[in-house]
């Protein structure tokens, strides 16, 4: 095995985990010799990591010569062979992201190429100050609550804007607001400080706030509604 | 009237709105007399705020003489005298709050008392960068807005602590994740930023979830799901 600084790397992807991770990669002196996309001759490499959708992995996969080691970037896929190398974190085009703080979830399967667990881990705690070995098990039930945590919320951010815009109003108007739910978690369990109509069981208020909701949205509080209450039970 | 410096004031209610609302009043250099609670005897002021639950305010205001000014502090509570002092933000136990990033809506209805108008706003003003004028209309949607943004938030992310607790593992390691989701809506609308298996369309992924889903939370992943893919339609 070369010195680490010396490994040649190829990326398979080059959508947004793979352009971010390049970037780290990079930073800690590695070499990237492509961004391989479809079509593309791939180049010889030390290590190969995977960042393509969760459907194309296996197909991608294949690609790879034999020999070398190899690992995908994905929550929910698991392989019979190569490694895992999860960051949970959510990537964008333009937005940077602090690789220092984000957790790195790392596995490796193949028998066969043992030598390359303790490669990932060393690139791996190169990027990142916290890593971490976990099975199949915990990286999906990571990343499942990662859906609730992140994509959900974004989502019901974006709802919440499209009712603001209806009255010609600004979504910065809730910004202070978002940034101090989120620090409210900083140092206590989201389940502590739940506020709002639903905990407070505030029926005249929530019967105003339904009667201004189209039916998708409507459908969406009150299922959020409900399960508020189901999980405090009436004060 | 006097000079507000020398202003009397006295806040109905003491929960975490009146606690907050007192510490910016005390702040701002107003007397605050009272947190007045049920079965006090309520003091002489100059103005009174009512911070108490929505159900509420109607008759708790009914303990106002006549011919003093006041405002309640609630977005979807509309009254035929009085005016409104409605700040934008989630108030809990022990979390302090910025006061100068809060939005402040104001609104005054009350006839007999218009100089209450220019008086609220000065307030606001002492107390936030953000002052504005809302009527009953904007105000609701506003909290409307503000329950999907902030108490639905927050609920995703108890579900998502619960997640993780099932299989051991801590909230802190969502937290980088939760972060970028906000560092992201900084700078661009939250529609632009949307990720997740539910706008890629990762069936497998989709399906992979699913099966660890209990019934409530299931219906939840659905709905989100759903309602993310009508968003954007397939791609």
């Amino acid at each position: 095995m070369k010195k680490t600084s010396d490994l040649n790397i190829v990326i398979l992807g080059n959508g947004h985990v793979a352009t971010h991770l390049s970037e780290a990669l990079l930073n800690a002196e590695y070499s990237v010799l492509q961004l391989w996309k479809r079509g593309e001759k791939l180049r010889d490499a030390d290590l190969y990591f995977i960042a393509v959708s969760d459907d194309s992995i296996e197909e991608v996969a294949k690609l790879i010569p034999e020999n070398k080691p190899f690992a995908h970037t994905s929550g929910s896929v698991n392989l019979t062979k190569g490694g895992v190398f999860y960051p949970l974190q959510t990537f964008s085009k333009d937005i940077d992201v602090d690789w220092k703080n984000i957790p790195i979830f790392v596995e490796y399967n193949n028998v066969g190429a043992r030598h390359a667990l303790p490669l990932l881990l060393e690139i791996a705690e190169k990027i990142s100050n916290n890593v971490q070995l976990a099975d199949a098990e915990k990286r999906r039930q990571l990343h499942l609550s990662a859906v609730f945590a992140c994509n959900f919320t974004n989502h019901l951010w974006t709802i919440s804007e499209d009712l603001l815009n209806e009255k010609n109003l600004s979504f910065d108007l809730l910004k202070p607001l978002i940034y101090q739910t989120v620090r409210k978690i900083e140092t206590k369990s989201p389940k502590n400080v739940q506020t709002g109509p639903a905990i407070r069981h505030d029926l005249k208020t929530l019967e105003k706030h339904r009667k201004l909701l189209n039916k998708n949205y409507l459908i969406i509080y009150d299922i959020l509604t409900k399960s508020i209450q189901d999980t405090y039970g009436s004060h």
